[in-house]
């Protein structure tokens, strides 16, 4: 069925369909759905203490025997900086006042470790089928240890520069993350927002420039898009958006209503949320402050001072202080189950591709 | 031999492939080589008079009988506005004092008409089979003269709400512009540079949303997104960077150059050399106040206070103050005549097709 069978072969996966790890957004139930499907179902470790990571991988263990991919943040965390703390508390004075918030009162943050000796030494116990990271690779030694571990290592590239180094640094498979994908950019050489390639650019320009097979993330919500990826010379897709649709996504109700009504033009790119460039639906902070704005501390702390804010104003049923991850093909999303979606996805896109060379 | 025959059949071309009206980039030479070559060869309008008009679409009548495109702008000028304008040679006046530039010295500046009435009169004579427009639709007076011509009319749309309206107003096919590609985006509802969706999320939206042909625009520059782009829903494509590649591409040499230099992530949206957004290769003046500027006045106006630094600048072989429009595939370009590419991208989209289905 599929011309192309290099990342079917390399991951032992049957569907050319990567699951997007989503820190946040998704624990076992949807890689277990996505991966018993046949496709590579992701547990997004980078908001997982290693507890939680050993748990979730438990009841992955349990419920299938097929690859699974466990997904790492590999940043390295700005030190602390009082001075740009302050500045960024002070830009969100006028909301501490109008929602009534303390801004020292304590709200659950979002933690984001990176990859570490701690995580690496769960991965060599857990040895997952595929070990995926996003912003770059660790360390040489750690990454060297997840190779031992008979692990196969993807990481994602926005600009071809960034998949020519993951190449070079033992990459299995680049992710061609073009600038529609929703949530973090992955940019670890590129700095610039504004020259982030879109899917249709990146994914052949990437895979001109690399030997290994590219996995093509970004835009991509329905068959049409895998079709499309496929032509560009991708050998699979990574999905995110479409899953978030799916009763196993662990967003909220206000994520989950952001999202059904999400139109092709919604979303933007901003830093406001972790001090990272993301893309998400545009909110009233986004719209205020502009979506990207020096004022934001480095990544991951920006988050921090938002907490209180956001939990007030969910509370009240406002998502203005959230980050509502999503990309440019939200509005292609439909409610359904993990499994039957990474079904009908490969099923559409076989089918397409049918259809066009038979006219 | 194309499953989808829409585009071909309103058009009365045979390869799925217009060729993007560029103004300022190309005359009859590259629409006659297209048009002749089985594709939409286009003249782009908007910075020619009604004499050069006349003289270049009498060129193409003599050299082919097949269909051609005319292209119009339909924006409203801006009224001239001293205090912008000066704000912005004061922005400038550095630039002008390191070239040691007189900023009232005469220098050839882009004029860059709307559809009027001039205009339609040579429309209704010329009787092109196509007229396209960008930045909306002219007054429905001009726009019912067009028709009354026996002209297709065709405009791009940059979201799903421009391709709604387009198709609302008239139009008999939707060229959805996504972000990838050069030259002026086409927002004419849009505001939001930040919103403006990419290829493959905006193609397959605008095909569900409208129910003339979608023409696919952004990011095509070889026979993969062809394939790609009739994958996603559009029934043909419009290109335009992979034809600046062409002798048959009125650009200057240091243009050529650029282009030939372009990789992934070299260009930006700037409104810095008309005052509207529009994709360049990034270049010193973009870098040093920033690609989209507040001080850049309104279109097409900006350009007028460019136009002596870019001459100098020129002279001296330097593209620092010059519009370089590319799209974001430019890395993918190679020299080749006009017609020959044509009938290349063709042949490469169709194989293409054949490989994905067969495997």
């Amino acid at each position: 069925m599929w011309a192309d069978r290099r990342v079917l072969d390399l991951l032992g996966i049957e569907l050319p369909i990567l699951q997007a790890p989503m820190a946040g957004a998704n624990g076992a139930a949807m890689a277990i759905a996505v991966s018993q499907a046949g496709g590579l179902g992701a547990l997004p470790c980078a908001m997982l203490d290693g507890e939680r990571i050993r748990a979730e991988m438990g009841t992955i263990r349990q419920q299938t025997a097929k690859p699974v991919n466990m997904n790492f943040f590999c940043h390295t965390p700005a030190p602390p900086d009082a001075a740009r703390t302050a500045a960024w508390q002070a830009a969100l004075a006028p909301y501490y006042g109008e929602l009534g918030v303390d801004p020292g009162a304590a709200a659950p943050a979002p933690a984001r470790a990176p990859f570490d000796d701690v995580l690496c030494a769960i991965v060599e116990d857990v040895r997952p089928a595929v070990v995926s990271f996003h912003f770059g690779l660790p360390a040489p030694d750690l990454l060297g240890r997840v190779k031992r571990a008979g692990c196969t290592v993807l990481a994602s590239a926005t600009t071809v520069a960034e998949a020519r180094w993951l190449e070079d640094h033992g990459c299995d498979a680049v992710i061609a993350q073009g600038a529609e994908a929703g949530g973090h950019r992955a940019m670890f050489l590129a700095t610039d927002v504004t020259a982030q390639p879109g899917t249709f650019a990146l994914v052949p320009q990437v895979a001109d420039a690399v030997r290994v097979p590219v996995i093509a993330a970004g835009g991509i919500a329905d068959g049409r898009g895998i079709a499309a990826a496929l032509a560009l010379g991708a050998a699979a897709v990574q999905v995110g958006t479409a899953y978030l649709f799916t009763p196993e996504a662990t967003v909220s109700a206000l994520h989950r209503r952001a999202l059904a009504d999400a139109r092709d033009d919604a979303t933007a790119m901003t830093n406001l949320f972790s001090g990272r460039p993301a893309r998400g639906i545009v909110n009233r902070l986004m719209r205020e402050l502009g979506p990207m704005a020096d004022v934001a501390p480095a990544f991951p702390t920006a988050g921090a001072a938002l907490a209180p804010l956001k939990a007030k104003a969910e509370a009240a049923g406002d998502s203005g202080f959230s980050s509502l991850w999503a990309g440019q093909a939200a509005g292609l999303g439909r409610m359904t189950g993990a499994a039957e979606l990474t079904r009908q996805l490969a099923a559409d896109a076989a089918a397409r591709l049918k259809a066009l060379a038979g006219g």
